[in-house]
């Protein structure tokens, strides 16, 4: 179980970030063809250390490289189930923090089926996702319209709760408020702009933001809350000069690379749930 | 036999626009590698949902889920042509509408005969390329020098005519100046800017913006000269300020945002042709 | 050997430039998923026509259009490195240079091994890594720490001179200063800015600017240090203005657009080695 402390959040969340900047630790994801550009480039403006890579001949020693694996089913195809599966049981067996992006859950039968395969086979330490991605996950879904939520955070609680005990991991769902549980504890995070609902890649880079902080931060649920905090507040940021969603996204890695412990403290948004 | 009136036009381009907004069409899109990002956020900037997956597994229920199915065959493989064809026989069935986008066909063999294949199947409610690729899948092609258009648009008119009897699409030839035609009724268009052709993605982009008018528009050639003329008039405003490529592309995605029918209204430079 | 002459580069190098604005050289890139929209657009920027394509069936076709072809592993999987082996068959038929990029070699034996093999193959005529792929090439590396440099550039000469002999070709080593050699002539570049290393692409990209290079300059090793010194002038005007890694990333590719001979000519750092 988590050792959150609403009390000593803040602290831990800005201990955690210089931690990232200092250790640079090595993510290993295996992600979707729309995001590794710019999910590459968010960690590495985070300070972390990005590797793309998704051969099975290698998965078994890029995980052993690495401080956290990513995993994202955004574009899937079978051929790169077999290596999110080679991957997962290498993290596992290393105790490699696994970071879950259930993206399209409950849009297709092959999507809600490889995820929920993945999730018992993997057993994340964090499983991200929309309320409708996280209703399919749970076995509650109505049909996803694509890769977009249909439903709402609050919508979505209840199936968080359930499914972070089936699989024993913590799982968050963002959207306009973000809510983090691991089953028992419960947090929602008031961070972000709606322009980040504009671009697209902002729920993958969430994603592996999660695994950046779970890289250097034992505590998984301390983790997702940290990277929903830190990202929420670089959009933010990013968001002060009323951009278009084009001048958004090279703002929103600026602001994630001038992100410092003050600017968390300042502006997190962190409520008992 | 499209119901376009060149007088009735404006208004029309105008309440389609406002249609995507509220409506959010989800665009199913089987595209290239190198454009993927950069489609997706066009589509959202629009007011459009795009999805991009292209597993034979679930290719039937995607498409059943979308508005229009997007086919760009940029960097065609084996694989990825089964799940083309998938999508395609099941947007058919559905009378999803499909736009086709032959990226580099006429450059080599493959390219011209897969896509010439797919076209025969799929039947597309509108054919978008360059006059190189325009000219190859009539059959007329000297060599494509790879993806980019060595013929001018007038070059390919009666090729596009052809083409467009032939298979009983709305063809679209895009470059300096776009020439739409059925094979019966044609049109030219004359916005865009120079700067369009310096970053990589706007031609695919146009397919795609495309998908989204037909998605809300029924008459394929309306929705395809609607696309011209709103990606075209985004490319000129965000052109205003003289920027390099590199900030021209995310201007292009603000201007495409702020599209407003007042804008269209203004700058449309529509002629029959 | 190279007819490499300190000398005469100044001179050359800005007339290499002219040519790639006037021939616009096509460049065909099998490159990584994460880079692929980033070097397209490098490419255009620098005036040359890039092409992204990979299937087996066309490779020899495609091969045949191009000027120069770019290999790069980044994202590497078994069936790539079979098209990565029918296009460098093709090219060294035809006598077009080969530039290849050993992304993460070191990280795992795959890649290594795949590079190894590909460089025996090919006989590219430049190779480009930062030290720790390029001391991995050289059969000497302690295992690189993902897709990142664990080691400087000094620390590689001596493996880039053995690597050049061996292979017969031109072997650049990249990081905050660049070395290049032929095995018996070498130079270094000081040409650049931290800003690069803090945005993915920026290795991909100066390899795919080898290619274009190499394509209008048959000397490989005045085509490498022409591609190091301008990409690195674009990247040192581009972080004039002290931006954010997310903004530096347009303003590269507007420096690059707007590179013209008299700035090669006042910013070039070129010395013997």
């Amino acid at each position: 179980m988590t050792d959150f402390q609403i009390g000593a959040f803040p602290e831990r969340a800005c201990s955690n970030l210089v931690k990232i900047r200092e250790r640079h630790p090595l993510i290993h994801n295996i992600t979707n063809f729309v995001v590794m550009n710019f999910t590459a480039n968010v960690l590495l403006a985070l300070g972390a250390s990005p590797v793309m890579a998704h051969a099975p001949e290698e998965m078994e020693e890029m995980v052993g490289l690495s401080n956290a694996l990513v995993i994202n089913i955004g574009t899937l195809s079978s051929p790169w189930v077999e290596s999110m599966e080679k991957a997962a049981t290498a993290a596992a067996n290393r105790s490699i923090p696994i970071v879950f992006d259930p993206v399209g859950a409950g849009a297709t039968r092959f999507r809600t089926e490889t995820a929920r395969k993945l999730i018992h086979l993997a057993r994340p330490s964090i499983i991200r996702g929309n309320a409708s991605e996280i209703l399919a996950l749970a076995g509650q879904g109505t049909r996803t319209r694509g890769v977009d939520s249909a439903n709402s955070t609050n919508e979505a609680a209840s199936a968080a709760l359930r499914l972070a005990r089936e699989i024993g991991s913590v799982v968050a769902v963002t959207g306009a408020e973000d809510f983090v549980t691991d089953g028992t504890v419960s947090v929602t995070i008031g961070n972000g702009h709606p322009l980040m609902g504009r671009i697209t890649g902002t729920g993958c880079s969430a994603t592996a933001i999660m695994g950046a902080f779970n890289a250097v931060e034992p505590d998984a649920f301390t983790a997702a809350a940290c990277a929903l905090v830190a990202f929420g507040i670089a959009g933010e940021l990013a968001a002060l000069s009323n951009p278009g969603p084009g001048t958004f996204q090279p703002l929103l890695l600026d602001r994630l690379d001038a992100l410092r412990p003050s600017l968390l403290m300042e502006r997190m948004q962190v409520r008992p749930s």
